[in-house]
């Protein structure tokens, strides 16, 4: 892959490819696992109470050397104290969503710790900038979880940020092989997050079934629902069905949230329910075929860049 | 930008970009500046009747000795006169959309039509391919007008087309600059069909104020409505805010279909009527900042793009 830019720099890695954060997925087998291929590994704190966010973090470190980082959805109540863990546990990367980082920022520059927020148009970039973030994550409304309402896609939005910012922009939505990589630093990211890809691989700890359904799951295979109440793409099962059919009759919020109930991600992609649960997963999942280590899936990522690049250069 | 394929091949083209055949926009001149430029021009015959796609054919060939085609909706009533007029005028390229090719595989073939069909989900592909057709165009959701009901994007559908089908991808939906055609072909395409910033053109028969319009969206700028009676990609206005409030109100097809009305595309586009009409443009419309001819624009994508390609090459 042979790539040195800001992104590299910023987190000291080799390459600038990163482990989203994920819920149920994303514990320190798996962000350990990105790390120690050169990448940067997340925790996603999302589905965390801050004593097992502890817990994970002295792990992940206990099994890699090399730079990782927290997720920390903002809207969650306890968001301050997920950050004061982080804090404790001498983490110096923290990828913020869902909610505004300026709130924070102050906090995690006292503590020395690089700020990276994920969004999702071109307004939140500016904002995310001005906050004093260190770079954003642009993501497509082809990622897998939740969505901004803008349904803005990977496309569209990477250029238009990298072409507002001055910070660095990281792509992440619908990439899930080294092609993806390669598209999306030609529209100007230099760095990509992936998700859904990471999330089926042996060290994710989402169930097994989760992962067999993404490497099921065809072009057509997720559905985006819920836009009245929160955006989320997930793999098509019952649940979305209903969705969408509730949306189309004109369901109001409340008929929405009672279909949505409660722990339907930890039913899906941690317990396997699959006509309960909400199995979160992006577009990409068409491109996952099989449930592989974090090692080969790496290796793969890089020889599919470098076959891309190779190609472009004799186009 | 120095590419040689199975596209620029199958066309005698010398640059793998393609100008969309567009209602109310893609007249003789947009078409054959374009083709002009090394690229292949599209008439768009979808707001002719035959006797005016056959004055356009005429004055397309006396405007440029290089190859140009014409984009054909299948579902059209009048669609097989069209191509009657085409076989008639000798045109040699036919894009079909909206409908299946199938039907006409062997009336284009016999005239020594090469035909490439319009897909939205790899499904279409493979129909596509089975029908005899020579390349398809994937089209992402962020397109502009109508579009496929599975919402896939350009990032996600390109490379899952290029893995499935044997025939080249032609990448449509999102790419408006020569980044976008670099990350096009990175993800798997052999060439890109580009629609919006083409619409914004000098020679495009599209009125000043829609031109205007599309300068002046920003990433937000388009709405994507009608999923019950066919989906479509517009500017943001008047109509297409009622629509989306209608369809959160559960608005059934009679609703829909009477909100639409007729004529609205040629209101829009053509006419220039931004509360009335349909302005349909991609979400690439936010990367349109400015009127110009399409000998400008051209060079415009091929800086682009070897600026893309050297970056890629010295990452």
């Amino acid at each position: 892959m042979n790539i040195s830019n800001r992104i590299t720099d910023l987190f000291g890695i080799k390459h600038p490819v990163i482990g989203a954060g994920m819920v149920w997925a994303s514990g320190w087998r798996l962000a350990s696992a990105v790390s120690n291929c050169g990448g940067l590994g997340l925790i996603g704190a999302g589905s965390m109470k801050p004593e097992l966010l502890k817990e994970h973090i002295q792990k992940c470190r206990a099994a890699s050397l090399n730079s990782f980082g927290v997720n920390i959805p903002l809207l969650r109540g306890d968001a301050e104290e997920l950050i004061r863990t982080c804090i404790d546990e001498g983490v110096k990367i923290v990828f913020t969503s869902a909610g505004s980082p300026a709130k924070f920022i102050n906090l995690f520059k006292d503590n020395g710790i690089t700020v990276v927020h994920v969004v999702a148009n071109v307004k939140q970039g500016l904002k995310a900038e001005s906050a004093g973030c260190s770079a954003v994550v642009g993501e497509g409304v082809e990622a897998g979880g939740h969505n901004g309402a803008d349904e803005i896609t990977t496309f569209c939005l990477i250029p238009q940020l990298a072409d507002k910012l001055s910070i660095p922009v990281i792509a992440a939505g619908g990439i899930a092989d080294g092609r993806g990589i390669m598209a999306a630093l030609a529209l100007g990211a230099e760095g990509v997050q992936i998700g859904t890809a990471f999330a089926a691989t042996a060290e994710s700890s989402a169930s097994g079934i989760y992962k067999e359904k993404i490497c099921a799951a065809e072009d057509t295979g997720t559905d985006l629902i819920f836009k009245k109440i929160g955006l989320v793409r997930m793999i098509k099962n019952r649940l979305s069905g209903e969705a969408i059919k509730l949306e189309a009759e004109g369901a109001g919020t409340e008929t929405l949230k009672e279909l949505l109930g409660s722990k339907r991600e930890r039913m899906g992609i941690f317990e396997g329910n699959f006509d309960e649960g909400m199995m979160e997963a992006g577009q990409g999942a068409g491109l996952v075929k099989e449930i592989m280590s974090v090692e080969k899936l790496f290796a793969k990522f890089i020889n599919e860049f470098d076959a891309a690049r190779s190609k472009a250069i004799n186009y």
